[in-house]
């Protein structure tokens, strides 16, 4: 499993002064493209070098604690990895309590728009390492 | 039913021209808090003089066919009023062909943290000329 | 002169109900992009087709009067066309009084990265017919 | 001085797989606030707790040199203490060459919206320590 450190920020908040929902979004996307370049396939380079990608087809998140500025929230992205598709499993606590979780489904898909793929092997390689036992 | 059009920005797109995630789930925060003004309780109006709010607790999209800079994305949402609780189903199209679609599961709740309440009369009213026969 | 309608929603708003800088700036940049829709040179169809964009090259903006969820805020953008560059300049009034003004320095530039370039002269004559007099 | 340095994100990015002008004013709010946590006063608890912000009345930048997706840069910060304003500068570098440059100018100003005040001195003597000789 892959862990980051996302500080929600005063720009992150509304008029209660806890993070807007667009804005989790954009901290939850950015944990994907983190990720992918921890593993060593960023999404910026598969896309331009290897010609295909790994574009979203679902998303399902939870909700159960707001956030506030200056709250040190840790997202865990853990993949399960498909034939055909990635499933990135997200859960983020704050303090130990969870504030949100679910997943993105992502599918394996050349650029050219030929349709799904089988997931390439060096890259399924590198997501098994951080596949939860 | 209520619909509104979205047109994709260049600002919104990625390197293959279609319209990054996070933007297209600001589009769809936008349609909400467009739809809660269009039935007259705005969301800043209803949480500064209600005391009340309607907080996301889940989400949950597919996206089926990407949208492009200039695409004229016509987005519908349905609003499925329950007790202390309400669902705004969105359909997004482009040309007539789904381009995304989910919902937003959404709890009434007084913005003083004290939990879940039932929707007010008057908003179940107005959400219930929006509900699909 | 070009003139939009920006409606500042709950989700661009401060813990003071006001909205953040960041989403006052993405206001700006989507009416550059509803502008050069409406004089018929898209952003994406220039520089599909025509090779050619208006990159930023500098932005100055003065912040005078804050902007609250739920305001209509006029966003007027005149052009000012230079020989191989062209100004944005904006001003956003709220109930009259100037919320924000300022200017977008852009450059013509061919998409290859060849460098500045003269407008061309069917740009040239759309963007003229916006000069204020 | 401050610095942070911001990875680029593909979701940043545009058709010509640079970064969107927004996304960049976004890292560039987004080191103010990581500035003013590192000195020991948060946006969200000089609000909050003292009752004062330093809302931005000015920002002005240039724009030298594109950014891509997977691009480290770094941003520098220096403040400029005024009597009642601060000004932040910022250089951005990628790989050693400017990118972006450009200040905010920022007033200290009661969150009651009484008008400017002089800086406290506890925020002087902390902002002094990064001002540049």
């Amino acid at each position: 499993m892959y862990e980051r450190s996302w500080t929600v920020r005063f720009s992150d908040t509304d008029p209660f002064g806890i993070a807007h929902y667009p804005r989790i979004v954009d901290a939850l996307h950015e944990t994907s493209d983190m990720f992918m370049q921890e593993i060593g396939f960023p999404f910026w380079e598969i896309s331009r070098e290897e010609g295909y990608g790994l574009p979203l087809v679902e998303m399902n998140f939870e909700f159960e604690n707001p956030v506030a500025a200056g709250d040190d929230v840790t997202v865990e992205l853990t993949p399960v990895p498909g034939t055909r598709s990635v499933r990135f499993e997200y859960v983020a606590r704050n303090d130990g309590e969870v504030a949100f979780w679910g997943y993105e489904q992502r599918v394996c898909a050349r650029t050219d728009g030929e349709g799904a793929i089988e997931l390439p092997d060096d890259l399924r390689l590198a997501l098994e390492e951080y596949v939860e036992d």
